[in-house]
């Protein structure tokens, strides 16, 4: 991989270096432990019988045949689940109200999207359970499916929820309150407002208006949804899983079971990806129920079919957009309505995308009009960067067109524009430190965008896009052996290197050997409250939980050394290399830690903190597109990421983090999309059909990090993980527009969606 | 069950009570995991050669044909351990050296007693590593076994060990320096010596003198030992096992595999009885061993005849004391000189035996003479109050011969003698609280004690004895969730119920339910250092460091509360029942918790601590036995037990440790033997020869409960697990007396060893 690292001022021992994994070798000697791995005595499988209709209403479900059946064991439907009897539970106020999770877990009164779950089985094997499910006699009385944001807000369309009430975001979040409006199939509106956008219009030399609209893409991670329960005599429930956030699972696993959170053991097994798609809960419940029904464990493992069904996936989104400029390029107005399909329950990802749109520009008069929209379709969940990339799609493509049109450097136009620490944005927040003008310079300078283009078929596009990296609550625990070799714990579930990256933080903090430390992932009983490994939160959040822990440790023994030696504490120094001195004693890290036991015992530290700094980061993509005109085939010829990533603590995960958001988001420009026919039914939910991109379709991208430490981090540490999927979007748009002169305004642009623009062009 | 409790004054609201165990439902429907439940992918089955010799040279071990049997993956002998290239281990000098601890696990030079493992091997299946047992060549040379103390200590008897020096105890531990003298085949002396014990033998009216002898004992656990080791490539190894310290067996492992303590993950498995025989590593080195040789887990597993052979047992003891007393029945003198076998290698709890066996009483001139002797026998290992029942068998013989022929009743002989507060012990130790007198005041109020004999070969004997729990090093770590359930994880593998007895003392502290609080043990990488289960030591010690965690908790609490309410810290107050009030506002133990997400984080804290306070318990035992003087049969028909628990915090455990220290008591007194031919052939190594009493031998102890609360814990806590096997073989032996009149001095005391002492009794 050609890689350039800018390297911030500081020098640190063991940042910035590039060990290996402590998961590597158990992981490719495929000894590392999936849920898939999960073998108990008597264990039960379990299996989903699915909705085949996108909106039905469920007359009954007769399950006496599946439940007769010799070898199956359980059949439930949602009247076993502990909140069907909660009528309280039904208040349908907020986006996260527990009606909604326990229908969406298994459908109640009506089947809202195809693939929805209606019943479940266990029984002593998958097959006998896949048997059961053609047994299940379900009742049906067919309605018309709602397929689209447009559709869903038509007045004549009728409401999906009868009883869902919009909520205001703007006024939940700032005044505390909810005030509720009815619009249709719409679940909440957040609208953002900065300065005085008709004036701004006003002050406009040139405005641009467009429309645009990304498809449903799915996270597409590689193992699928698994679950195991055991629900014991005593009501206590473990609960082994493929899961982003153990606690998250717990403390939805309580709310649906109704039993309490330390009853309930979440077991975090190695996750084959995740990208935001392993958040909620879906069949872990129906296990635990069975169960707790059945006295074994039941093991529920989804099919490739129902990931695509029922998991996942992002909005499907509709955005237009409005910009005025004036003739030097400075944006005075920008005013953007954004429509995201939340699919059959509420909570899209709109706001998320409302917000960052414009984050990396300083733009005095903007408003953001972010719509939830209800359709019958799979509800959506968090994917990378979750929103972002398809409202950077619109904006990006528009000050595209405004550097053609005011005949400005792309680059130069956004350097204009770029947002400063201290930028006023539309959210209301002042911004923190901000990278844009030092990505944009690493970025005039690359060698691709200096480089000619071979062939006038060849296209180059460039975008930059910002995420916020999350906070959130981290725990970390650690202990010191008497040799000097110490354990690491935390509850960050390792997607993308964390256990590597939190035990370089301590070794850094502690000053010792990256291979003296032992970090590990441990359960919801083992340590406190840490939230998901999502939001590229983790080794910014669980890294200063660590690095407390550290500092913690280093205060202990600074002690222990003073009572040791009988000297005031504040005679003695913590040097970088671990060892402690007064004037005139020195003691290594490893003789400190042998002279613990005997002195008081063994030190160790734990803590929790909650992470509230978000500096947000910046990503650049250009790009080198050949489109074939006669086919509409674009092939990506040359890529180039540039990112701003505060401090790397291992340089080669940032660069793998990039690599692979630079390929989510080119499979979201050309090749990715639910297909629903028009009744909803997916037609593509094999993976031979849902069209990813491999190795074969995209080269690898050259990879510049940029060092511009975070100021909320010890360390400097920026969240990496997301932001590389926001630019490719609109930088493959706008190169295709460089390469043929027509401009994708619906994302995927695949050859026939790209065929007819070309076809239209000539056409004119 | 009979049981009375008599309370401490102190009244709380969990402590004392009888909740169910959190382990409980697992352990009684098959669920909890023991080692014999793991199971690995390719896992392999390992069986260990033990030497048919009691001493033998080894000149040869052919292993080839071994291996060359078709499923056998690996075979071991000694110079495959990684300690034995290295000569610096061979240093001889004290009783834990890895040298001694090495030949132990696999035999080097020589077998030093029958059943010592020589090789290992792992195949496919059990039985194809049983098989490959046959086809290994040892050539032995036959020595001459040592099979008791008085052979080994002979001038004329070789040393089994040609380098070993004697180590002087006192020397050691008062000077800090290792004084050397040789004597015949005694690994180590300590010689307590207090006041002047001519003078003291001058004052006397009467002095006896007594020699006495006690058997071998084997802890008799149900659970065989096991574990299962998995070498991973990157050198991190775990092991699954049934041990009563996960971090003592993690730092023999790191130093017998001579890898990083934070390289060994030490999984501690349920646990199916220890009484201090499960401390030592047996087959988990072999086990680690071949795996790293073979790539895949290793799991050994081993047979009865091997528990009895080659783990365990404690030492049989020859013990001579003399006694001198006034008139009055003040004793004035003690002299005793104990020599314990140690086995093949050093390391008897005969300390333990020449300090407590004077423990209960005050008196002013006294030596304790403490030799711990080689003899080619199976190493022996901690047993319940490890060395103190052989030693309360000889004081109290003498005490109650000393009663009868004073004519004074021997509970007022021995409350006349009690030790209190402040008497100055042979160990150099001023007593703490002593429960002594308070002990024998219950047993005068008994029932039992005052009951009429109903049949003149009825007898009924009374003794005490005392036992010091240990200290040492415990940690604890707890959380708490949003709706107040508190997760509570230790290291201190539960035996004896310290789940429930570490909840019961966090919520004790907390002031909240303790079906709020969930328990756990956790494994090495997951807390800080725990020493042993062992020594009485858990619910003591770990219930410091629970309770400190809990005054961290509040602590913290206090602090979010007052930033919450805006209030000065000091003006807020920690109620009995976990709510937090200020002079005019309270907030309860749930809304606590509820807040704190969104307050700067849940609350958790750790703690290492070291425990030092030592407060000896007092245990008495009353007993009526029936002798069939034909037989030599004895029944016991009636058992009451009083002990001093400081404070019970889970009484029916503490009933249940009475219970079954009684029993081992009278099974030591009565039934249990090693019986070796004169080659030191172990010739009953299975349950059906070695007689350990059932509950069809023993009526259940009535027990009493006496609450003298030690100081040095916060709720007055002692340790009380080992004390109650003390007293019954003493106590056995002095109501066998009573009933035919003869005085039992070699234990135990069988049909055959009665019918000879009946025998010579009717001859005189």
């Amino acid at each position: 991989m050609v890689s350039t690292q800018k390297k911030a001022d500081k020098t640190y021992k063991v940042i910035g270096t590039r060990p290996v994994r402590p998961d590597g070798v158990d992981k490719v000697t495929g000894r590392a432990k999936y849920g898939a791995d999960i073998q108990l005595p008597g264990m039960l499988f379990g299996r989903v019988l699915r909705s085949p209709h996108a909106h039905a209403i469920i007359k009954k479900i007769d399950t006496s045949k599946a439940l007769a059946l010799p070898g199956v064991k359980s059949v439930i439907t949602h009247k076993d689940l502990p909140t069907a009897a909660d009528a309280a539970l039904n208040l349908g106020e907020t986006t996260d109200n527990l009606k909604w999770i326990s229908d969406k877990v298994l459908a109640a009164e009506d089947a809202l999207f195809h693939g929805q779950a209606l019943a479940a089985v266990a029984a002593v094997d998958k097959h006998i359970a896949e048997d059961a499910l053609a047994l299940i006699d379900v009742e049906y009385e067919i309605l018309e499916p709602v397929l689209s944001v447009h559709t869903a807000m038509d007045k004549k369309t009728p409401s999906i929820h009868d009883n869902m009430k919009t909520v205001d975001m703007i006024a939940r979040f700032q005044v505390g309150e909810i005030s509720e409006t009815q619009i249709n199939n719409v679940a909440s509106i957040l609208d953002l407002e900065l300065g005085d956008l008709d004036a701004g219009f006003k002050e406009a030399d040139i405005i641009i208006e467009r429309e645009f609209e990304t498809g449903t893409y799915h996270q597409g991670y590689i193992e699928s949804h698994n679950g195991t329960a055991q629900w014991n005599e005593n009501d206590e429930v473990t609960v082994w899983l493929s899961t982003q956030g153990a606690f998250n699972a717990r403390d939805q696993l309580a709310a649906l079971l109704q039993v309490p959170m330390s009853k309930i053991k979440v077991i975090p097994m190695e996750i084959g990806g995740g990208f935001g798609g392993k958040i909620p809960m879906y069949m872990e419940p129906l296990a635990a129920i069975m169960s707790k029904q059945t006295g074994k464990p039941v093991k529920m493992h989804m099919q490739r079919d129902e990931v695509l069904l029922a998991t996942g996936p992002t909005s499907a989104t509709y955005i237009k957009v409005k910009v005025g400029a004036k003739n030097d390029g400075t944006i005075v107005a920008a005013d953007a309505y954004l429509a995201y399909e939340a699919g059959a329950y509420p909570g899209s990802p709109v706001s998320g995308g409302g917000v960052s749109m414009f984050m990396p520009y300083a733009i005095p008069n903007v408003r953001a009009l972010c719509l939830d929209v209800i359709v019958n379709k799979t509800k959506t969940a968090a994917y990378r960067a979750p929103g972002v990339p398809a409202a950077a799609f619109a904006i990006e493509s528009i000050i595209d067109e405004l550097a053609e049109k005011l005949e400005i450097d792309p680059i130069a136009i956004r350097m204009h524009n770029a947002a400063e620490e201290g930028t006023r944005r539309h959210d209301g927040v002042l911004a923190p430190s901000m990278a844009v003008k030092e990505l944009l310079e690493e970025a005039q300078a690359t060698e691709h965008w200096n480089a000619e283009l071979s062939d006038p078929s060849i296209g180059r596009g460039i975008a930059i896009g910002a995420w916020g990296n999350g906070g959130m609550e981290s725990s970390a625990s650690a202990s010191i052996n008497s040799d000097g070799t110490i354990n690491l714990n935390t509850g960050s579930v390792d997607i993308g290197g964390q256990r590597a990256s939190l035990a370089m933080q301590l070794a850094e903090t502690l000053g010792v050997e990256y291979d003296s430390i032992k970090p590990q992932v441990v359960d919801t009983d083992s340590i406190g409250y840490t939230a998901v490994s999502a939001g590229s939160r983790t080794t910014f959040a669980t890294g200063i939980a660590v690095i407390e822990v550290g500092n913690k440790i280093k205060k202990q023994i600074i002690n222990r050394v003073a009572t040791f030696w009988e000297i005031d504490a504040n005679a003695l120094k913590y040097n970088d290399d671990g060892s402690v001195s007064s004037p005139d004693k020195i003691i290594n890290f490893k003789e400190i830690a042998a002279m613990l036991p005997n002195t008081g015992g063994r030190i160790q530290a734990s803590i929790d903190i909650q992470a509230t700094t978000h500096v947000p980061t910046i990503a650049c993509h250009i790009v080198d597109v050949k489109v074939d005109e006669e086919t509409g085939k674009v092939d990506i010829l040359r890529s180039t990421a540039l990112q701003d990533v505060g401090k790397a603590i291992h340089p080669a995960y940032v660069e793998g983090q990039t690599q692979g958001g630079i390929l989510q988001g080119i499979g979201m420009a050309l090749y990715e999309e639910y297909y629903y026919d028009d009744k909803g039914i997916l037609k593509n939910a094999s993976l031979l059909d849902y069209r990813m991109p491999t190795s074969y379709d995209v080269p690898f991208t050259e990879i510049i990090l940029v060092e511009k430490p975070n100021p909320g981090h010890p360390f400097g540490v920026k969240g990496v993980g997301e932001v590389p999927i926001v630019p490719p979007l609109a930088a493959v748009a706008n190169a295709i527009y460089d390469a043929v002169g027509v401009r994708p305004n619906i994302l995927p642009v695949n050859p026939r969606r790209l065929s007819v623009l070309l076809k239209e062009k000539n056409n004119k």
